[in-house]
Order: C-alpha cells, then sequence, then structure tokens
C-alpha cells in the first residue's frame, strides 16, 4: 500500500542519485542498528544499541526520517504468510499454546523494538518526539499509521494513570518546567513571565501530570483561580495587574484553561483525571470552596454558525428572526453597547442551542463540551462577553461556558451522557435552547434526534 | 482444558454447598467489580473502580482466589469465534486495518484489565503479587498460565530498563527497604541487623535497582566486598565481626551476592544489565578497583555428582579414580585436613568438568554458570572450601567459582557463548576440565558434544 | 585557679618525663593551630585550618585532651588587666563605643575560635562532642566550666529553636538515624531493631528535633503510644508482640518516653517545645484523639523514701502507719498478691506527697516531676504497678505518673507553677497526698510550706 | 545621646498629638510583646509571642519603626551602674564567675531578645531585614548602631560558614529563586528572563550561597563564564544572543559578577569563600579549566582620576602628557577609533598607577581590587574598552581587570597583601603603573600618604 511512496522515492533517488543515495544510506544505517538491536545482541547490550540507534535517527534529515519511516513500516511489520499460518493452526485447535503463537505472530517487530530503545537515556522522550513526528506526516504517509498503532499502544500502556504523579506547580516550581507553561499553553496564551507569574499566585493554583521518565515535562496542564461567586469573564481573570485575592475567601474554584502538553500522547487521555483530583486536592486544602466550574470556550460555535446561517434549511431560512446575527461581522461590535445588546439574546440562545442539540455521532459537535460533558460535568451557564480576546471572538461570538463539576453527580451525569447521550443542563440553559428551537425553522438536520432527546430529556 | 478443576470445584460446592458458595459469591463479586473496570464505566472512573476490585480480591480466601483466577481464565479470554474470523478476513486481504483487527481480537480483555487496575493506588505491587500467587498455583491450575502470559507481556513493557534507578543501598537508607534485604537475600542469608550493617560498611557495596511505581521494593539487588586481590573464600566476606578496610586501598570488586527479590516478575531479567552498571558505578567511584568478579557457588554441582556417580555408564564406572569421593558422605570432612586434601584434586577437575562440559539444551546445566557466562562473564577461577556453610557444603561441595567481568571483553564473551555455545573460561580452568575427562570413561552422554566442542575450544 | 591541676601535670612530667612530653606536645600543636585559626589567618583560610586544628585535637590521647583544656582555660580567657581598663573607661563615660569596647575585652578568644573551628566539614558535631568531653571533666576540672560556659552560649544561639525541624521517624527513616534511637533511649531502654519497630507502627508515634547542621543526629526524641483510654501501665506499650491497634480508633496519646540525646548540648532546652509541637501534630492528624499524657516515672522516689524512712524526724517516726513499706525490702513484692494489695494505699499515698509536697529550690524534687510541671502540665493520675520493670522497681516502686497536657490551659498552669509553686494536680492526687500528711508526724520540714501551700491551693 | 531625637519626637507628638499618640501607642505595644517575650513567660511561650512581637512590628508605619527603634536602644541596653558595679567586683576579684557576672551585665537584653524574636516563623528572614531598616537609618539616628552591634555579632555567628549550603542555580532551579537573581545583580544588569537564561547555559555557571534558615534567600552569587582564553571583555558575555559553547573545550573560568544580596547581612563577608569553592567545584567539574580570573570593574577610578585631575599640586600639573584625558569628556568617545587610540595609553597607565599605588589605610582605595587582592588574587591584566555600558564607561573609564585566582598561591599572596600591602601583580600591569608614575610630577597628594603609612604600619 505505501508501494507509490516507495517508488516515488525510488524516481527521486534517479534524479538526484547522490544526495538522495547519501540520506538512503544514513536512514538505512539507522535501520540496521533497529535490526541489531532487535537481535539476540540487543538483549545483551540494549542501552548502549539503542542509544546509537536513536542518536542515527536524530541525525537523519527531513528526508531521510522519511526514509526510516518507511523502512519502520515495511520492514517491523508482521509476515503475512506467518500470520496466516498461526491463524489457521488457532482454528483447527483453539489451544492457548496457539493463541499465544497467533498473538505473537502479529504482533509487530516494532512494538519491542520501541521498548528497547526505551532503554537509552531519554529514550522516552525521543519515542513520544518520534510518535509526534509519524502523526505530522499522517496525512501524506497513511501506511505510517503502523507505527503510530504500535506507540499509541506502547504509550497506553507506560502512561498509565497508575504511574502518573499529581504537581502542584508554583513559583517554587523549577524555570525549566515552568517556560514550558509558557510554550505550551494553548487556551489563554500566556505572555511572558510576569502573566505566568500572576497566574501562579495564591489566588490561583496550577497542577500538572508528570510521569517519571519525564521528570520535567508536564503532560497535562490546568490552571485554577479561587474567586467568589462564579465568573462569568475570563479577562478579569487573566488581568496582570489584577491585585491578588486571599485564598481563603474564595467560594468557587474556576478551571479557566486545560492543555495538553505532548503531541506525542495524543489519544491517551489524562484530562478527566486531572479535573477530578485537582477538585479533590482544592477540597482539601481549601474548605471554604464549595463550587467547581470551568469558564470554557465554545471553539466551534462560530464555525457552525457561519455554516447553518449559510446552508439552506439551516438557520438561512429563519429570515428576520436572525437578522441581527448579520452585525457579528462588524469589527469590534461587542465595543458598541446598542449592537452587543441586539446580539445578546439570540447568541446565547443559539449557543445554548448548538451545546445542547448540535451533535455529531450522537454526541455535542462542540469538543470543549463533549470532553466535560463527558467527564460529568453539568453544563451550568452561558456568560455574555465572557471572551472577548480576538480568539474568543472568533471562534465562540465571545460567549463562554461554566461546566460545573459537582463529584458527587459526575458518575451519574456521566452514564446519561455516554448511554443516553443526554446532556446535563441547568433549566436556564434549556430555556435557552428552547427559545433558540422557535427561532428556527425545522431543518432537515434535527427533526430526528429532537425526537429523541424530547422522550429522553422527559425521562428525568 | 480447565475444566477438571472447574468440575473439580463444583463438586466440592456440592459436598459443602453453604460455605462454598459463599466464596464462590465473593470470587463472582471480584470478577464483577473487574468487568465494571472493563466497561465504559472503567473508563471514566477507574482508580475507585480498580481500588474496589482489588479489595475485593484482597479478601477472598485461598479458595476463592482459585476460582477468582479460573473465573479470569474462562470469562476474559479472546472469543474463539471472534479471533478466527478476524482472522479469516484477515486472510482474505492482508490489509493494516484487518492486522490490527486480529491483533485486538486475539489480545485476552484481561490484559486492558490489568492496565486498569493498575490505576488503584498500589496497584503495581498489587498485580505485581497477584502473579505471584498465580506462579505459585499454576502446577496444579496449568491454564492459569493464560493470566501468566498476560501480566508477563505487560510486567515486560513496565518494567523496561528505562524506567529502571539503579540506587546504592547503604546505613543512610530507609528501614522498610533494608529489612526487605533481609527478607530477600537468598544467596547468604543476612542474620539480622548486625550481619546487614557490616554488609554496609565502607568496605562493602550493596546497590538495587528500583521501580516509581514501587518506591521501596528493591527489584534485585547485588552485594559487593572491595578487597585487595581476587577473594577466594566467602565466609571471611560474610564475618560481622571483620575490621573495616579502607575502601581506597581496594583493587578488586567481589560480587558476592545477587539477588532478584520479586517472585512476581519472575522472567523479568534485570541481572545483567544490573552488574554492568554497578561495575561502571564502581569504576567511577574508585579509581583503584581494575578487577570486578564475582565469588558464586555451583548450585547444582553436588547434585549432578551423585548423579552421576550413581548412573551406570556415568561417573559410576570410574572406579578408582574416583573412590575419593566416597568421603564426601563423611560429615564435616573439610574439618579433616587428610581427607579435605584427597579430595581437593578431584573435586576441583570434577567441578571445571561440570562447568565446561555438562550442559542441557547446549548451556551449562549449573544455573549460576548460564546466567554469568551468558552475561559475558570469564570462567576464571575455583576456588578450594570456599564456602563451608551448610549450604555450600550440601550444593557444590563447597567450591566455589570467580565469573569475571571485563566490560571490554562481555560482549565478545556473549556472542561465543550464545552462537557457539563457546565457554570462556581461564587457562587453569580449562586445564582442570582436561584432567577430569583423563579420569572419566567415555560415557554415552559426553562424546558427541566433546567432539563438536573440541573443536571449537581448539578455535581460539 | 587551676593552677593545682597544673602543677599535678608538671609533676607528672618529671615523673614520666618523656611519653608526657610527646603528649604535651602534641596538645601546643593543637593549640597552637587554634591560635593560627584565630590569627587574621584564619579570618582567611578558615575551613582547612579549622579542619587542621579539629583533626589534631581529635588525635590527643585522654592525657593529651586534659593538657589541651588547660590551655583553652588559660590562654583564650580575657586578659584582665585589659578587661580592667576597658571597665574603667566605661566607667568613666559610660558610652556605646567604650559599653562595645568592654564586652569585646570581656568576651574570650575562646568563643571565636569556637565559631571558627566551626567551619570544618562537621565541625558543628566535634564541637558539641567537645563540651560533652568537657562537662564530662568538670568535677576533676572546675576550671573547664570556662569552656563551657562558652559552648553553651554559643549553641544557646545556634540551636535557636528557629533552626530546629521537627520530623516524624517511622520505619521510612534511615537506618543510621534509627540506630541512634536504639543507643540513645535512656527512658525505657530499646531491645533491638524488632523492639524499634513495634515502637514505630501505625498505633505509635515517634518525633524528633534535628538542626540542620546536624542531619542524622536527632537531638531529642519523644515515643507516642495511641491509645483507648489514659495508659496506667508501661509494660503493655512496650510489648513486642502486642496487636497493633489502628490509629483511627484512639483517643488518647501518651507519651511514654521522650529523650534528649546530645549531653554536649545539655541545658539547652528542647523537651518543651517538642512535646507543644508535637501535640499540634497529633491534632492536626488524628482529632479523635482529645487527650494528651505522659506515662512518667518518678525517678526519686524510691530514693526520697528510703531517706525519709531512715531519718529522724521524718517518715522514721511515723511508727506503725508505716510499717508496711518494709515490705518494700522484699524481693518481687509486686508479684504477691496480698504484699501488693497491703502496700498500695500507702505507696500511692506517698507517691502523691513526694510530687506534691517535697521540694528543692521551691521547685519538686522530683526532675521529672519539674519538667511536666513546668511545662504546665497537670498531675493528672497516680498508677499503681505501672512499671514493673527493673528500673520501674528500684527508682519508683513501680509507680508512674499521668501528666496531662491541655493545651489550652498550659500556659496558665505553668505561671501558677513559676511565680507561685503551685502544682496543678487532679483531686484525687490531692486527695491522696493529703491522706499521706496525715500518715506522717509533723516534721520540722513540712509545716510552713503547708501552710503556704494551703492558702494558695484554696486561690482557684 | 539619642536624647535629641527622643525630644524631636516628644516634640512632634505635641504639634499633631492624635495622629502621633496613636503611632507611639503602637510602637509601645510592640516593645511590650519584645518585654513579655524576654521574660519568663517567653522562655514558655516563646514561638507564639516572637510571632505576634514582630506581626506588631510589621505593622508600624515609618515613624513607628523609628520610634520602636528608639526604644529598643534605651530600654534594652545594658544597665550602666549595674555594668559599673560587675566591672568593680571583677576588679577586686577577677574570677571566673565574676568575669561570667560582668559578660553578662554588659551584654544587651536585646540580643537575648533577637534570640526569641528568631523563634517565629520566618523569624530570621524578620531579623535580616529589621537590620536593613536599622542600617538605613544609621546616618540620621547614629544611636540605632547599638541595635546593629547586636544583629551583626548575631549573624555573625548564625551564619557561620560551617551552616552555608553552596548551590549550583541553574534552569533547574525554582522560579522564585531566579527571580531573586534578577532583582539583586548588581554589576551587570539582569534584563529579564532571557538574559538571565543565557547566563546559564551550559557554557556559563552560577552558584550561591544558602542558609538553612533562608531556603529560597541566596545570601550571594557569583556569575561564571567558561571561555577559551581569558575574556578581555563583559559586553560578549553578556551577549544574549551569543551562541552557546560546549562547556568541555573551554580553558578558563571568568568571574564576571559576583553579588551579595542581603543588606541585613552587611559586614558578614561570603565571597572570599565562595570564590574559593567555586573554584574548587569547577575543578572537580571541568579538568580542562587550568585558569580561574575575574573580569572586574575599577569601581573608583573616573572618581578618583576626575578629583586628581582637577586638584592642584595632583595630576592637574601633569601639564602637556594628561592633554588626553580632556577627551574623557566627549561624549561616545570610544565609538571613535582616535580618540580611544590617543586614551589608551594614558588611561591604562593611569589604572595600573591607581590600583597599585592609590591606597586608604594602606589599602587600595578601589573596594573591588581591595576585595580581590585581599582574598589573595593576582592583579593579572587591564583591558582596555573592556566594558563599554554607561556605567563602565562612567565609574570606571571602559577599563576591566583580570584578577586571577590560583589557588596554590592565594594564602601566599594575602599574606603579603594584609602584612606588607603589597599588591602583586603581574609584570605587565607593574609596568604600566611605573610609566605612570614618569607622568605624574610629584604631587603633594603622596608623600602625606606615604607618611601615614609608615606610621601605620609601625602601630601594629
Amino acid at each position: 500500500m505505501s508501494a507509490k511512496s516507495f517508488f516515488r522515492r525510488l524516481l527521486k533517488e534517479v534524479v538526484h542519485p547522490s544526495e538522495d543515495l547519501r540520506v538512503e544510506r544514513q536512514a538505512r544505517k539507522a535501520i540496521d542498528l533497529c535490526r541489531a538491536l532487535l537481535s539476540e545482541q540487543g538483549e545483551f547490550s540494549g542501552a548502549a544499541l539503542a542509544r546509537d540507534a536513536l542518536a542515527a535517527y536524530h541525525e537523519l534529515p527531513e528526508s531521510g526520517i522519511s526514509a526510516f519511516f518507511d523502512h519502520l513500516v515495511h520492514e517491523f511489520s508482521p509476515d503475512t504468510g506467518e500470520v496466516v499460518r498461526a491463524a489457521d493452526a488457532y482454528r483447527d485447535n483453539p489451544s492457548w499454546d496457539r493463541l499465544l503463537a497467533l498473538q505473537r505472530s502479529a504482533e509487530p517487530a516494532r512494538q519491542e523494538l520501541f521498548r528497547r530503545l526505551n532503554m537509552a537515556k531519554d529514550g522516552t522522550a525521543a519515542l513520544v518526539a518520534l510518535r509526534r513526528q509519524v502523526l505530522r506526516g499522517l496525512k501524506t504517509h497513511p501506511d505510517w499509521r503502523a507505527i503510530d498503532a504500535d506507540l499509541a499502544h506502547l504509550f497506553g500502556s507506560w502512561f498509565n494513570r497508575g504511574f502518573l504523579r499529581l504537581e502542584r506547580i508554583d513559583w517554587n516550581t523549577s524555570a525549566i518546567v515552568l517556560e514550558k507553561l509558557i510554550t505550551y499553553e494553548a487556551v489563554h496564551q500566556i505572555q511572558g513571565w510576569q502573566d505566568l507569574r500572576r497566574r501562579l499566585e495564591a489566588d490561583r493554583r496550577c497542577f500538572a501530570f508528570f510521569h517519571p521518565a519525564l521528570p520535567r515535562e508536564p503532560l497535562i496542564f490546568i490552571e485554577v483561580a479561587l474567586t467568589r461567586g462564579m465568573s462569568g469573564a475570563v479577562q478579569p481573570l487573566l488581568e496582570v495587574a489584577a491585585p491578588v485575592a486571599e485564598s481563603g475567601r474564595a467560594d468557587t474554584a474556576i478551571f479557566y484553561s486545560i492543555t495538553n502538553c505532548q503531541d506525542g500522547l495524543r489519544g491517551i487521555s489524562f484530562g478527566n483525571l486531572l479535573i477530578k483530583q485537582v477538585v479533590q486536592e482544592l477540597q482539601a486544602e481549601l474548605p471554604g470552596i464549595g463550587r467547581f466550574a470551568t469558564l470554557s470556550p465554545l471553539p466551534g460555535f462560530r464555525n457552525w454558525l457561519d455554516r447553518a446561517t449559510g446552508q439552506s434549511g439551516g438557520l438561512a431560512n429563519a429570515g428576520a428572526t436572525l437578522e441581527p446575527l448579520q452585525r457579528l461581522q462588524t469589527p469590534d461590535w461587542y465595543r458598541r453597547p446598542e449592537l452587543a445588546q441586539q446580539l445578546e439574546p439570540v447568541v446565547l440562545q443559539l449557543a445554548a442551542y448548538y451545546l445542547l442539540e448540535v451533535k455529531t455521532n450522537n454526541e455535542p459537535l462542540d469538543a470543549v463540551a463533549r470532553f466535560h460533558l463527558g467527564n460529568g460535568a453539568r453544563l451550568e451557564r452561558l456568560n455574555w462577553l465572557a471572551d472577548v480576546s480576538e480568539q474568543g471572538m472568533r471562534r465562540s461570538a465571545g460567549v463562554m461556558v461554566n461546566y460545573e463539576y459537582h463529584l458527587a453527580d459526575v458518575e451519574e451525569n456521566h452514564e446519561a451522557f455516554a448511554r443516553e447521550q443526554r446532556v446535563i443542563a441547568s433549566a436556564d440553559v434549556r430555556r435557552l435552547a428552547r427559545a433558540a428551537r422557535r427561532l428556527l425553522p425545522a431543518g432537515p438536520e434535527q427533526p430526528p434526534r429532537k425526537e429523541g432527546r424530547r422522550k429522553k430529556r422527559d425521562a428525568p
């Protein structure tokens, strides 16, 4: 299946033979070291060979990496004939030994290779980086998903939650870790060390998961503001010059940012666990805090809105009722009170509708909603002009959501969500969504699900 | 295949229904928690469920554990039909997706179960202990090897060398770890805290491997004496009252004991790596040390000797030449100089012969020899009356071996051993073995191998 | 003033000149290094000189140490003439500068010498050991108290409570520290590692103070048993084989041993602070514990009793009422129920009397009583046959006391004790003491105090 | 003696009675807590009282602090009468007891007060800050030097070198410490986190001393560049964008900045020790480094030059030879090659003369020269246009000095410097200084100093 890319490379080699040959020779050398590592010799002097193999890989130029990955796919995959033979033997007599033999023949040698590469100093970090590289090339090299699958399987085992350590991050943390927060933070960018410092003051908290093999690499981190009342706007929380409040007086913890740090660990989920452990930590440290909620964007809202309003049969037919939405095109409309006032009811209703009703594969279309609702949070409140940053306006029309985590309810909420696709939301939010439905013509998209939902929604 | 044990249990239940039913109900409860942990709900609230499942397992009586393991075998193994279907699909079209599907169908649900159980606090320790339990029952419950195979696979991944930490153990180490050394030490038993303390003085070293998930559980540890000259007897090294020498004056490091601590990690080998890392540590700390050697028993020697002398066609035919061996039966013969003197040449020659020539599956019959020679050590010297403890006499006839580790040579030695079954030994030891061959009649056992060996041995 | 010892040494030198001269030369060398350390050169290359000076001191034989101390007294004390001149100048004009000059002239050079010796590696430990040596010789060399006074002043400053760290000691603690507990424990000797281990189980606690310069040397430690009800006997608490109770079920913390570890820090008191900090630690960790009390000996009781009964005008005159006391001479009387029964009321009454009424310098004669009552504890209960160890019988006639620490009251109790010499005791204990007074003839010792006490006792 | 300030305050109180009375009452309250702390009660419940007293002090407004310090001077100083009596008693009979009594009477109660205040959490930090406050007010309140003397004495004891820890500072260090480096660095200001980070890269080193009671407060730190050859200009070392060199290739360590962090520890010198320990650390880590030198300013050079050239009889008389010096007034002269060229010989000669010949109290007038030469360094090289920063030009005319530390020689160099006021300098530097002397007319400046020197040198 990767024959095409293979020939392309061959072809290229014909055109620029010398340079390409050199690179291919380099890639071949790295592969040969991998082979040696997998041999009996690798068992014996693993760490040194692993180091050499990784060094050879790290020296490869871009095109060499590509060749290296192609080799990994073609030369370290199971042998089809062998797998078929093992499968036939198992079919004839489904004994334990034959099942084991089948398992072994079906497991790519790559998995053992990666396990052995891990013996090198900083091997784990190197493998996580290698997978990031694989993921980046996946679109143009679809057969690399063989490598991806092996690493994903391995990382799922290595980064087991039982091996993770929750650590509080504050101004006592080492600069090498703090600098990574600045680099990684994706939700509300950290504007240098002063900004970071404000986010680690007495009225803020920050926690991260670490793995023992990556002691200075946060896997995921969460930023929390300790407030009085449930924050409905993020800019005040990010204000570097804001006075520091006493943590003891807070009654609410607002999770205003959660960031996955390692692209190479994509698909291995830490967020759900992190939020719940942080809730427990905060409950123990600050008994005065009774409420735990996020302040989250609706990153797909504007996008959906634009598509929906442009679509025949969708909002486009709503006519006059949705006219105010055209004001969203006005630059800086949120600074003009009369525009903002006109937009508020329409946008909030549509946002509620978007979160509660617009689905993909039976789950909310909005990724953030999917994450928190899947974790058992409750969609508590929509906030108007809550994030007026460029990104906040462009993606969420300035709206933000409070998803509330009430530990006693999360399991039940989660069940409702997972089994019945039921979104747990406050009465206010549900009211907004109902109002939106009146705005909307019966489109082709909604009816079937709406039916299903209505029934379920009556249940509780 | 475990049908028999299953029916036996059924039968037993008929006899003592009430008690057995209670136990079965308990085992069932633990299994149900495992099922829940594997379900979507387990993904969500993993740690708590994992804790409950492990607690339920820990509360089981012996018979309940047996039932629990049987359930684990029967209910969490792959579905034969599904595997066969996936295999057929793959045979029809050996694509990546189908291979992945086949892999998935062939992987027992137990593996994922164990990965999730690991989320509980101290989950890793619990799983290691569970495997120990499985291994203990393997003889009477051969089908439990399904569980064993899954755990072995998992531990092979989790206890990757890249995750291990080498730590020096000394009198600053916590008592909880030191106590475990006392408990685990298998080669030369530690007689309480004073004995332990002597083994941690300035002229001794002790190192262990730890895994981050088992911070107070040594996986393997090694005890080293820093000496002048290569020690040829172990009792002086174990003498609690011996004066402490200056470590700076030592020229040799004697590895006199190496102990695997975790039965539950059987088959995951740490020893080879440990010895080599310790050699490097000692080279860095004490540049005056130029020689690294073990002082090891020949644990199977007496056993082999007894069998060989009792066997027709074996040593039994040797006649007069082996007559002195009968003195070995005399209690405390080693205290009687004249007996010891008579025995010395015969026993040492036979010991050399035993180490160099007596094989199983082309490898030395002696497990300790197999280990060190497989690690690339060189069989340097045999020592007479080197371990006169009860165990030393009973198993090794008081003989001990120095296997020398010369890091520059270990790889080559290992290759010779692994590929050509060639034992690297000093001229002295080889001479002893040759002398033994003259003692021995041409038995039915040796000739073929001897031929093969002789050629190879001439080579270098 | 030390002229005598000085001449004795001189004399000795006449007798065994050569050996003594050698030793004197050694002592002189150590002293010269001290001088150098005090010079401008010492300011410059302090650490190296300090190390050399301490090494020279450590090499001295017993007699050399004696000479060294004599030199320290005679050569590093203030110059009388200089002090007098500085004092005169100050009398003439009591200005700041002249006061400072007087202070400086009156401060022995020894203090600065000790401060500089501290620069050597492990200098603090060496100085603490040096003071222990000085204290041991104080009786025969009274002028060494000059050295003692300087070190006491210095240690008072260095071992300021603000620099101490409270650490919990448990089975995770390093063996090097645990071994010291075994060595130091003075109240209820620790019988090896098994005994120690029992004292560190889940129903026990142990805490110690450490100073950063002596990281592995406990300064003082306290042992605590977590119990239900207030323990009235120590042997059950010391029982190695006793089952371990759940700490969560305890309602009382019994401080059954407190040990000062460093003779060289005599006079610098840590105990009061330690007890109070431990009470706070335990309150935080185990909210179920509502009562904090010691289980303490009356180490001077039997001694006082013997003197008192032998003294004319004392108990000797009590006649028949005290007759049972003669049974105390019977070996193992406590094992004979009828004897024990007869003794109980008399001994308990006299013990109460001893604690409440028998004084030295207006404070309880009993050192342990002085300590706890001075800390603000309350004399709560006397316990019969509470310590039947050889030492317990010999010193305390088997009686033990519960001194109770109620943090809310300690300050007031302490004031009453310190200002009015009033012992805060329970009604029961006071009743016992009153009963004893009826036993006793009106001796010459008691009346005045009794008068005083009665008045005071009425006060609260 | 502080009567004046006392009356001034009194007077002020008359004018603005109410506010001043309030402040005075506050100061009085703080003083009363100090008194309580010194009383027997303070001995008992020290930590709590100490905390309260410090809290009361911290709440004082500026004027209250002033009043508080005045009280500290007047109420906690020794009683003149008592001191005189103790002195008289000692004169009569200079026994040990009386000396001790005199010492005690002459020691201000303040010292014990400070020792007790130290019991509060963070007490040491509070006392260091208090002394900084005292030092700042010393000019206007000369009698506060009584407080200063007590704290200096105490800190000299507490911050004994034996208690300090040398720590390497790098990008793993906690942000709270790194931020302090940015704040404290006085020699070459750190321009934010990027600048700091460059100073902690692989070709730089940074070390600091810490005291256990101030775990996150560097006392002093030193910045080192690892270079090839002895750097003669500081700007290249401070270049944030400079490529990072391999530390293994360096042959020279350049100490380009050393900063005392704690004003409150003025007079307690750490620098000499720090430099020598860092030399040892670097020798151990990087055996390739054979040369250790500073790159230091001459902070008093321009100042002296201006005075000298403006003074009749000084350089002013030098006439034509010194004419080029007028160019120093030209702004940015160093950017104009022809000016720089003209100035170079004259300025370098005068700089050498300034360092070698210009003295105050027999020591170099230049504080930095005094420090390094006093430490035993050798004045190795003068560097032209070595620091062209505004400060470098303004204070040192752009010149910088390499003082070289050769550990084997520092003691001898130090002796020469301390005893004979001899500056150890390279032949080149001495030649420059000689050349300068030819430039200079025999001025009226030198003779008197020379006179002075002779006298002083005779004195001791």
